[in-house]
């Protein structure tokens, strides 16, 4: 039985996770759940807020992600909102968008909440958006190539061991395991 | 003095607001404030937890707006984010997006709250996207036109009589001086 729980919305989010932290010998069970999100720039504030509410609910340890893209040339954008404006226009819509400056990272937090301790760790990774899709896989991954590399995240063998998910929580397990 | 505030960080809104309400014998005072949003897809359920958390704040009777242009092609982009949207890519982007269907709505949601009563008044104006920005205006207003207009927002002299702002608040105004 798990004694750690990821919450989510995203199967896919949870399913990386899952690989990730089984590497690091922490087992993690998946509560799929909606959560309730406060529109803000700080990654940090809505995934605090959401962890608790995740809490509220759950009555067990977890953990609970926030990520995005933030591109440079667009201020930022989609950030915070990286969801829902991938649902809204797509990787079709952020390549529409861009002219010759295209650099880009992507950032993950992940937030622990048991109900005392709340801890965050954050994971960034550097890269550019490529010049069209490339590969299968879900959100921006087909359109985002690491620096340092020549093939979008979709097409990337690796992608678990040097993604910002993989930074956020490989610092999350050094803490977890000696805490 | 006012028995009625309007709580907004955007003060092209409340002045709009003022002078709509104005219209009707309503003297509107302005409480310049950030409040906390959710995120969410329903301008409703965003609505009603800010208006209660604006009174949390302030303890008088008020109302707040919820907005935002929903484009048809975009499916509803950038809708519930719009504040955000036109703060990263703005007008540019927006216009950048779009092909030939260029159909869009602004939609206004006026909540009004004392801390007991809580009710919500919409206000919808379809129209198109220009192709270019015209007219020197906050916002959207560059690039939506009106449905039998040729003018776009910023253009037209008589916004206050035709928006979908005005449309919330008349609602608004017609419940508030019979309740």
């Amino acid at each position: 039985m798990s004694d750690l729980f990821f919450v989510s919305s995203n199967p896919h989010k949870y399913d990386e996770a899952k690989k990730i932290l089984h590497g690091f010998d922490i087992k993690l069970g998946f509560s799929k759940s909606e959560l309730e999100e406060i529109q803000s720039n700080s990654l940090h504030e809505i995934a605090r807020k959401k962890a608790q509410h995740a809490f509220s609910k759950l009555k067990k340890p977890l953990i609970i992600e926030d990520d995005g893209l933030f591109i440079d040339e667009l201020d930022g954008f989609p950030g915070p909102y990286s969801s829902y404006v991938f649902k809204t226009i797509g990787n079709k819509g952020i390549l529409n968008l861009l002219t010759n400056h295209r650099r880009a990272k992507f950032i993950s937090i992940i937030t622990f909440f048991d109900g005392e301790t709340l801890e965050s760790f954050d994971g960034r990774l550097l890269g550019s958006i490529s010049k069209s899709p490339v590969g299968e896989g879900w959100g921006f991954d087909p359109i985002f190539i690491p620096n340092n590399s020549d093939k979008t995240f979709a097409e990337a063998r690796d992608k678990n061991k040097l993604s910002h998910r993989y930074k956020s929580l490989k610092k999350f397990a050094n803490w977890y395991l000696h805490k």
